[in-house]
């Protein structure tokens, strides 16, 4: 049996405020709570319905229909920022979280290590990132940061930083690379023209629109278009 | 000043069967707003917040911060089956409204003038499938209909039907053609039994993990690489 202090506990984790001040977050369902319990994270704790009662379930899901089961999962010490030759992902300033876990479950996809990610973009433990990932969060690694000097040491290192923007040029007639960075802007504003001005390429998804077709398109659509074309291509 | 029982009517359209019933459906904000005044559906009515107050808006609204106007659109009639030669999208099944608004913007900025999509798909005209299409909804022809019976009628024209299956073969090594349906299955699911013996051509987008990855890729994630890659090459 959970105490109703247990559960407002629970509950209070679907704020970044608790999620910060106790160090945990949660997860639910049977695949993610396996997920979890497979990857390096602590699981501090597994709650089944059949085990806490259907109501208390109900009270501690962030989920319409709960699930049958839940975990208290630790968050990781803040991961390490280490800059190998390789292809990485930034993202400035992304904000909905269904975009968030569409993206990280991408990267997870097309073989992206780390992520990184502006200080004010929505964190990878809120439950609807959690939930949207299908588990990615485990494994891809998140770094938050200041996203204008991470460009700033690809470009030191001699890595191209490729940013995505309505007056780039053509991704398909771009010559890519195999490493640097690719950077997705804000879900309304792009690239913030802090990061803008670190960007050594400048790439555009061409539209096919006959007459007047939509002003941009979805950020994690993006994502998903420029790195499949990354990976067919090099 | 809008009366309890229209404030009511208005409300009351964010369930399908209050908008099959009045044959009409709500838009929210400026932008998509003008995009229905631009378009060819019917403006049944428009209301301003400065007009009508703060507190009827945000009781008629179904964002969580209420838009400045929000408009009542005529449904159009059920769009007539016209199959041309050319590329179209199949949705078997989709569910959640972002995902559906999503691939309806995809659609529209990759020239995809006509979706057809499976009776038992969410319905376009949801607030939440209206709002994540951010205007598309208006520009792309949405056909409901029985979609293995479409998919025996691109054969019987001599079109392909592509399908994409976790058991397909690479999108990248596979020839394209420039006509013909492509189809994306249900987001739990895939593609149903019955259209699948209709598909003549299995795509698969191979995942670049290393080690343990994803199971799959978010349906709109997934439809955004494919029309890509067919855009790009055909």
């Amino acid at each position: 049996m959970l105490t109703n202090a247990e559960i407002k506990r629970l509950k209070s984790l679907r704020e970044k405020k608790f999620r910060d001040e106790y160090g945990q977050f949660v997860v639910e369902g049977e695949k993610l709570v396996q997920e979890a319990l497979e990857s390096g994270f602590e699981v501090s704790a597994v709650y089944r319905e059949c085990e806490i009662g259907t109501e208390a379930m109900s009270r501690i899901s962030s989920l319409s229909s709960p699930s049958p089961v839940l975990a208290l999962v630790n968050k990781p010490a803040p991961r390490k920022l280490e800059i190998e030759r390789g292809l990485y992902l930034g993202l400035d300033s992304i904000r909905d979280p269904g975009n968030m876990g569409t993206i990280l479950r991408l990267a997870d996809w097309f073989g992206i290590s780390t992520v990184f990610a502006s200080i004010d973009s929505v964190e990878i433990y809120n439950p609807k990132v959690v939930q949207a990932s299908m588990g990615s969060i485990f494994r891809v690694k998140t770094v938050y940061c200041d996203l204008a000097e991470i460009c700033r040491r690809f470009r030191i290192a001699d890595m191209p930083v490729y940013g995505t923007f309505l007056d780039g040029a053509s991704l398909y007639g771009t010559s890519l690379c195999d490493e640097g960075l690719i950077v997705m802007g804000n879900e309304a504003n792009g690239i913030s023209s802090e990061v803008r001005s670190e960007c050594s390429s400048r790439l555009f998804i061409p539209s096919f629109a006959k007459g007047k077709g939509p002003e941009s398109l979805n950020v994690a659509a993006a994502t998903a278009i420029i790195l499949s074309e990354f990976r067919r291509r090099v």
